[in-house]
């Protein structure tokens, strides 16, 4: 949608914002161009100067993208270590964004996050590990079901995957080489960027943010990918950030269950954090996703997020109640990216009901955290949604439009109140919004204040049922509740 | 049913053993003989000696019991401050136990519990905390209620409760005086000891063991049992283990929600489980029951289960799942007394549904602790089983039932077995009892010996089905699962 392609010199481009320019350059084949020949460009807009790194795209063609992200002229001039490509100049006009195009996300208001174009934007992710690692064909009813899905964010690995199955070789690989033979760590394969940055498009033109998995554990020498020395990591970073960066819907995850990866210690990711942090222009979030380890100060092996290069806590832990506790902690938005997935395989994260995956996106959600989803059904061909994507089966997915809608039909700001026995979010005198989860009184008594009236919903977050109740309230009154699980209450204030 | 009552001096008396001696002298009734008169006895069996203490029972009446614990001759001689209680001999002979009758239950192989005659014996505990302050009627029904009920074990406090659905002034009340003009701490009312002997006999005849709470928070300067001054909890103790300790069905919990009372601190909890354990000849099971704190070694107002007197960790605590680390830590048995009650009241920890109860006894269990149960329906004359017993009207019960028998039937000295993804207690290579909770795998590979043929059952935990797989296993095998929640599997070897 976004992208442009342009020769240097064409004049009177315009580029909407937060799309991309894109700078094709011809230039040398010989040697090893990804490693021996350095790329950069200065765009200006005004007296502001933001600095990218081009990359090699093979066949001798070189290439500098840019976001722009404020309307009007911008000019650009190249530098690099071989005079063909240096001082390139050129200029282009950023025009108003594409419809529907809102920007990249922020942190906004401590825990929560929006578009930069100001729109709120609640988390509600999934799961697919390896999607754009399989055939063509399942890769395209991936984004079909996910046309259909409530979810908005996709968490998913850079690297092929090894692990319980995920057996299948991927046809595409980053690097030149092959598993037989080895991969050389200093030459990329741009047939493998293309296509995933042809994913990360698709996905933005379905409203869905990509958490790309920079680093994972899973691959246990098969390919070598968990396990590269450090200037190979940081060469694939500088490939990777120059190549991806420009598409407003990446989110830089820098390692899923980052304590499995042995090869690296929590000083590496320090390192790697900072290379990311310098290399993207457009600073687009960052996280680093746990495996069993918490935060935990004797530990060597934690990662803590409170570190200034982590702009928002990923974290994998079934017991999302603990969401407040996290942002108390780290003062910062709290995705708990990984809280077990609705399924029926052995494993335990991965076999999950309905009722309680549903669940644990209430519980985190109204105590303030965000929860994302994943699936994990036995398949005849080993089709599961959260490595390969395909088709979802399970009951978890409407439920959890249900929860969203709820949320972006909230005013924004919402933050966990101090209301007993029953986890709450709002804001104090004006909006409510309560869980019971899997506890079932007969009755609540809400303290609302005595000085404005409320409508309260009761909603079934199973059948998706919002019912008002009658008449209007204030002060402390006592709502009949019909003594079953999952039931939450909504109140707001009467303007 | 083992109450002697015998004048000083008269022959041939036999006592079955685990039952009570009861000699009643006459003394003075003048003063205050609960505070001013000592009265104690040396029991002797061989070269053995036990020391206790007497109690005054009003109207001049005083008493010396002892509960003997091995067969043969005991003679006695009583010691006072006053001469006409000094120096009274006698002996009586200790025959074999009454019907039924197995003795305390002590500690054995570390997590575990055993009656002194080597039954073992697995808590399945209730709760009604005020149920003998109730008027007689109700007492009567808890009782009918507890004997067709699974529970083998009670928490009940000794003072009277004031909290949310207890409000009723009870008739009797521990000490001398009344709620309007105060209570004398140094003169006890022998007619409300009475009444709780009756109910400890009774429950022993239900085969219950009383779990007596010693102290409660619940009282908040209604009374003012909750703050007495030292020399006033000390006197209390004795009093109360002198009459109490000879009953073989008794605890000692020195107090429920400790961490609540802000009259005591840690080290006032110390000096009270040492008088327990100095007053007690028969070395009752002694623990003391958090409310929010747990151990926490940064936190002053912890107290710690590892103390050389706390027989047993009395935890509450929503995550069951938590027993074997609170093994692991205090190499004690561990009794989640508290972990959420079934019922429906506005409290969070009182409206579990029947199925979440069930699945926190068997998570419990299955990692190798033992779990209570509690009651907290709305009930029009507040009648909650948790507080006043009454009835019982959830669905936990039978189901906690089926669990004991499983328990029963299985073999001595049950561990937490290594086993990945579902909780498995167990005797590596012989038998073993695991369960999937609220997960709801398709199938499960089951690792066994090569060596050995099984028999398998699977267990519905909530229909209390227990259905034998065809054929035996042997080795690594994949057992079809229902893909339901609440499963257990109990797999045990060929003999």
């Amino acid at each position: 949608m976004n992208l442009i392609n342009r020769e240097a010199g064409e004049p009177g481009l315009s580029v909407p914002c937060w799309g991309i320019f894109n700078l094709a350059l011809k230039g040398p084949a010989a040697g090893n161009p990804y490693r021996d020949i350095r790329l950069e460009a200065i765009f200006r807009h005004g007296n502001r100067t933001l600095r990218t790194r081009g990359f090699y795209d093979g066949d001798g063609m070189y290439r500098v993208r840019c976001m722009p992200d404020a309307l009007g002229d911008w000019s650009y001039v190249t530098s690099s270590n071989i005079p063909e490509l240096a001082g390139i100049e050129g200029s282009f006009r950023c025009s108003k964004p594409a419809p529907g195009s809102r920007g990249p996300v922020r942190v906004r208001d401590e825990y929560h996050f929006a578009y930069e174009d100001g729109t709120a934007y609640y988390p509600f992710g999934t799961t697919c590990y390896a999607w754009t690692h399989q055939e063509d064909r399942l890769q395209e009813e991936t984004l079909h079901t996910l046309s259909q899905s409530p979810f908005n964010k996709i968490r998913m690995c850079v690297f092929p995957k090894n692990y319980s199955f995920n057996g299948t070789e991927p046809e595409l690989f980053p690097f030149e080489g092959n598993p037989r033979d080895g991969f050389d760590f200093t030459r990329f394969n741009p047939m493998f960027f293309r296509r995933l940055e042809k994913r990360i498009v698709e996905l933005q033109q379905l409203g869905i943010e990509a958490d790309l998995i920079l680093f994972h554990p899973y691959d246990k020498g098969r390919w070598g990918f968990d396990a590269m020395p450090p200037h190979a990591d940081e060469l694939y970073l500088q490939y990777a950030i120059a190549r991806l960066s420009p598409y407003c819907n990446v989110w830089w995850s820098l390692a899923n269950e980052y304590d499995f990866m042995k090869a690296k210690a929590p000083s590496d990711w320090d390192r790697l954090f900072r290379i990311v942090q310098t290399e993207d222009p457009y600073d687009h979030l960052r996280s680093i996703h746990n495996g069993t380890r918490m935060y935990d100060p004797e530990s060597v092996v934690m990662y803590d997020h409170g570190k200034p290069w982590v702009t928002h806590c990923s974290i994998q832990h079934w017991d999302v109640n603990l969401a407040h506790e996290w942002q108390k902690l780290y003062r910062k938005p709290v995705v708990i990216d990984e809280c077990g997935y609705e399924g029926n395989i052995p494993q335990r994260w991965g076999n999950l009901t309905g009722e309680e995956m549903v669940r644990r996106f209430w519980d985190g959600v109204t105590r303030g955290g965000y929860v994302s989803h994943g699936e994990t059904f036995i398949h005849p061909e080993d089709e599961i949604w959260w490595a390969k994507g395909g088709r979802l089966y399970g009951d978890s997915g409407p439920r959890i439009q249900y929860l969203r809608r709820v949320l972006e039909q909230a005013p924004p700001g919402l933050k966990p109140l101090p209301v007993r026995d029953v986890p709450t979010i709002g804001i104090a005198g004006e909006y409510y919004l309560q869980y019971f989860g899997i506890h079932r009184p007969a009755y609540r008594v809400v303290d609302l204040p005595d000085d404005a009236q409320f409508n309260i919903q009761l909603l079934d977050t199973w059948t998706m049922e919002s019912v008002p109740l009658d008449g209007t309230f204030t002060g402390s009154c006592r709502v009949e509740l019909p003594g079953k699980p999952y039931m939450g209450l909504l109140i707001t204030k009467l303007t």
